[in-house]
C-alpha cells in the first residue's frame, strides 16, 4: 500500500463506509493520513476524518497544508470539532480558532465552556429549526436545504421569536400531514428536553426511557442551545459502564489495555496504596490475636476461608446495588430495607456455607467446637458483607460521590476484619474447649 | 386516583409522554391498567402500552376483553410481541396465537425461533421497503403511506425480486434527490447489515461503530428479514454492561436489586459454594506451612496483607482484560503481550508496596529478614495476580465462555495460594534468620 497502488486506495477509501475507510486510514502515518486527505479533498475525507481516532486526528492536522485545514476544521460536526479542540495545546488551538470565521469561532468557544460531562459538552449545535407560523410544504423545503449542513432532520425544533422551544416535529410527522397545515398545528408540544448543564449520564437515562433519536437541550430560559443524538448516546453508555466496572475494581478509567506499562503502574499504584493502608488495620485485627493462633494453629489455615467468603459475598450485594443506583432502579430514600435484605441474603447464605464449611472443618479436624466456631462466623461475617456491601454505595452516593469509586477497599476491609474478628475472637472465648473437645 | 377522577387521568395519561403514561399505569393493578386500556381506546393505548413493564403486559393481558385484547395484540411491534409472547406460558400463548390472523401469526411463530441473545431476537419486521425501479417521487408516497405502520421510515431497504437487500436509501436521501431519479440510482449500495443468527452483543458492537440508526438483518441467502433498531442496542448495551458486572462479581444475571430475598439467597449461593470449594485449597496452602507459623506467628498476621494487595491488583488485570475483550479492544491473537504486560505491572507495583510494606514491617517487629520476606513475597504475587488477571478472561473466551464468568474465584484463588506459598515458603527456608535476625 505504500509504495505504489495510491489511486487504487483511494478508489477503495471512497468505497469502503467511512467507519471501515477511517479504520484503514488510522494504521498510516499521520502525514500520511494528511497526504490522502488531500488527494480525496476535504469533503469526501471528512466522514472518514470524523471516524479516525482523536489522537490520529490531533496529530494528522500538524500535516495539512492552511486551506486544507481550514476547509476540514469549518466542516466538522460542531462537537466533535469542540472534543478535538479541547485535547489540543495551547498554541494549536489557537492557531486553530484565528483560522475560523468569526461565527464558527464563536461558537467553538461557546462550547468548550461547558462541563466535560454536562450535556453542553456533548450536545451539537448542527440542528434543524423551524418556525411554528410554516407551512408543511414550505418546512419540507426547509430541511430539505438544511439537510446537508445538519446532523439530522428526522427531527426539527420549532422555536417563538426569542429562540424558546415550543414544539417538536419529526420528519414523519411533516411527510403525513397536509401540505397546506402549519408547523404550530402538527407539532408536539409538551416536549421533553434537558438542561444544558445536566450531567450526561442522566441524559442518557433520558433518552433511553423515552427512547429518543435526539434530545433537545436548552438553557435556563427554555432556548434551544443544541441537541444530543443517539450515537452520543452510545458513547456515553460505554464509558460509563467502563467506569463503574473500573471504579469496582480500583483503576483509573485513563487506563486502557493498549496503555504503556509505565502508565499503567502509574495509575495503578495509588490505589494499590490506600488498600495497604486498610490492610494494615486487618494484619493488626489478626495480631491482637496472635497468642490464640500460636495455641491453636489451625485457626491460622481456615481463617482465609471466612475472609475469602465473606469478600465474595461483600462483592455480590456491593455490585447488586452499584449498578442499581446507576440504573436509577433505586431511590435514596427508605433504602434501609435494601441494606435489610442484604444483610438477610448475608444471614441466610452465611448459614448455608457455615454448615458445609462446619462439616468439613469436623471431618478434618474431628473438633466440634471448632466447627461450630466457623460455621457461627461465616454467618456473621456473610451477614456484615450484606451491611456494608449495601451501606458504602448507598453512602458515597448520599455524599455526592461515585458509588462505586473505591468502595470494593472499603467492603473487602470491613469483611476481612469482620471475618477474623469473628472467627479469632470467637476461638479465643472457648481457647479451652477447642483445645480439649 | 383509584376513587374518582378517572376522566381526569385518562386525560393526564393522553397529555404525558407514553413512556411517562406508562409509568403512572404501571403503578396501579393489572384489573385497573386493562380499564383503562378499554376506555383509552386500543389504539391510543398502545404506545403507553408497549412502555409497561414485561410483567405487568403480561398480568393486564389477562383482564382484558377478547376484542380489545385482539386489537392491542396485533397493532403491537412484532418484536415487543414476540418478546412478550416468550413469557407467557403454552396455554395463554395458544390462546392468543389463535386470535392472531394467519400472516401475524406466522410472523410471530417464526420470530420466537430464533435463540434469545440472536440479532433475530431483537429485529422487528416493521420496515420500509423499496425497489431500485422506482422513482424518488413515488418512493416518497409509498413511505408515507408506509410511516404510520413502521418502526423507522428514515431508513428504506431496497430488494430485488428475490427479496435479497440490494440497497438502502435514507430519506433524508430521497428528499434531497430529484423526484424523477429512480431509488436504484441514489441507493447506496455498499450495505452493510448482519446475519440473522448474529450474537446480538456483536450486532451492537457493529451499530455503535457505524453510528447507525438502524441495521438491517438477512438470513443466509442474503434475504432481509428484519432490522434492528437504535432503541434496541440502548437495552442491548445496558444488559451487557450489567452481565459482565454481574459476572465478574459472582452474580446471576435474573437477579435484581428488587429480587425478594429467596431468590436472592438461591440465585448467590452456588457461587458461594464454588468458591468455598477453592478457599478450601487456599486453607490447605497455609496449613501445610503450620509449623512454620507456630514457630513464628508473626506471619498469621502479616499474611492477610500479601493476599489482599494480590486480590486487589489481580483483579485490576482482570477488569482491564474482560473490559477491553467485551470492547473489542483486543485481538485473541498475539495476546501474549498483554499477559507479560500485566505481569510487569504487577512486578513493578509489587516492588512498590512491597518495599513500603517491607519498611512497615521492619519498623513494626524490627526484623530485616521480614521485611526483606515480605517484600519478595508480595512482589512474587502481584506478578501472579497480573498472570492469572490476564490470562484468564483470556483463556475463557477461547473456550468459548463468557471471559468474565467466574472469573474472579479462579483469580482471587491464584493470588491467595500464590501469596500464601511465596510468603510462608520464603519464611519456611529462612525459619532460623527470621527467628535470629
Amino acid at each position: 500500500v505504500r509504495s505504489g497502488g495510491r489511486d487504487e486506495l483511494v478508489e477503495a477509501l471512497k468505497a469502503l463506509h467511512p467507519a471501515d475507510a477511517a479504520e484503514v486510514l488510522a494504521t498510516l502515518r499521520p502525514e500520511e493520513i494528511a497526504r490522502f486527505i488531500e488527494i480525496l479533498g476535504p469533503e469526501t475525507a471528512l466522514p472518514i476524518f470524523e471516524f479516525v481516532p482523536f489522537e490520529v486526528q490531533k496529530e494528522t492536522l500538524e500535516y495539512l497544508p492552511r486551506n486544507v485545514l481550514v476547509q476540514l476544521i469549518s466542516n466538522m460536526r460542531p462537537d466533535e470539532r469542540a472534543d478535538l479542540v479541547e485535547e489540543m495545546d495551547e498554541v494549536t488551538k489557537d492557531r486553530l480558532l484565528a483560522l475560523l470565521i468569526q461565527a464558527e469561532r464563536q461558537n467553538l468557544l461557546k462550547l468548550l465552556t461547558y462541563p466535560e460531562d454536562s450535556a453542553g459538552a456533548y450536545m451539537t449545535t448542527d440542528y434543524a429549526l423551524l418556525r411554528p407560523e410554516t407551512r408543511v410544504r414550505s418546512a419540507l423545503d426547509q430541511l430539505r436545504l438544511q439537510a446537508p449542513k445538519k446532523e439530522t432532520i428526522y427531527y426539527a425544533y420549532v422555536v417563538d421569536d426569542a429562540r424558546r422551544l415550543v414544539g417538536i416535529v419529526s420528519l414523519r410527522d411533516l411527510i403525513m400531514a397536509r401540505p397546506e397545515n402549519l408547523v404550530g398545528d402538527i407539532m408536539h408540544t409538551n416536549v421533553i428536553a434537558v438542561r444544558v448543564d445536566m450531567d450526561i449520564e442522566e441524559v442518557a437515562k433520558e433518552m433511553v426511557r423515552y427512547d429518543f433519536l435526539a434530545m433537545p437541550v436548552v438553557d435556563g430560559d427554555n432556548r434551544l442551545v443544541g441537541i444530543i443524538t443517539y450515537d452520543d448516546i452510545f458513547d456515553v453508555m460505554t464509558e460509563e459502564a467502563t467506569e463503574d466496572m473500573y471504579f469496582l475494581a480500583n483503576l483509573d478509567t485513563d487506563e486502557k489495555v493498549s496503555s504503556p506499562l509505565r502508565r499503567s503502574v502509574v495509575l495503578r499504584v495509588p490505589w494499590l496504596m490506600v488498600n495497604l493502608a486498610t490492610a494494615l488495620v486487618v494484619s493488626y485485627t489478626v495480631h491482637v490475636f496472635s497468642d490464640t493462633i500460636q495455641q491453636f494453629v489451625v485457626l491460622a489455615s481456615l481463617m482465609p476461608i471466612v475472609a475469602m467468603l465473606g469478600g465474595n459475598a461483600g462483592n455480590q450485594s456491593l455490585t447488586v446495588v452499584v449498578r442499581a443506583l446507576a440504573l436509577g432502579e433505586m431511590q435514596l430514600k427508605g433504602n434501609w430495607r435494601i441494606v435489610l435484605k442484604e444483610a438477610g441474603v448475608g444471614f441466610c447464605n452465611g448459614l448455608a456455607v457455615g454448615l458445609v464449611m462446619g462439616g468439613i472443618a469436623y471431618l478434618w479436624h474431628r473438633n466440634l467446637w471448632l466447627a461450630t466456631i466457623i460455621c457461627m462466623a461465616m454467618t456473621i461475617n456473610l451477614v456484615v458483607a450484606g451491611l456494608f456491601g449495601a451501606m458504602v454505595p448507598i453512602t458515597l452516593r448520599k455524599l455526592n460521590l461515585d458509588p462505586a469509586l473505591g468502595s470494593s477497599i472499603f467492603v473487602t476491609t470491613a469483611t476481612d476484619v469482620g471475618g477474623f474478628c469473628a472467627f479469632l475472637g470467637l476461638a479465643s472465648l472457648f481457647i479451652h474447649q477447642l483445645l480439649s473437645p
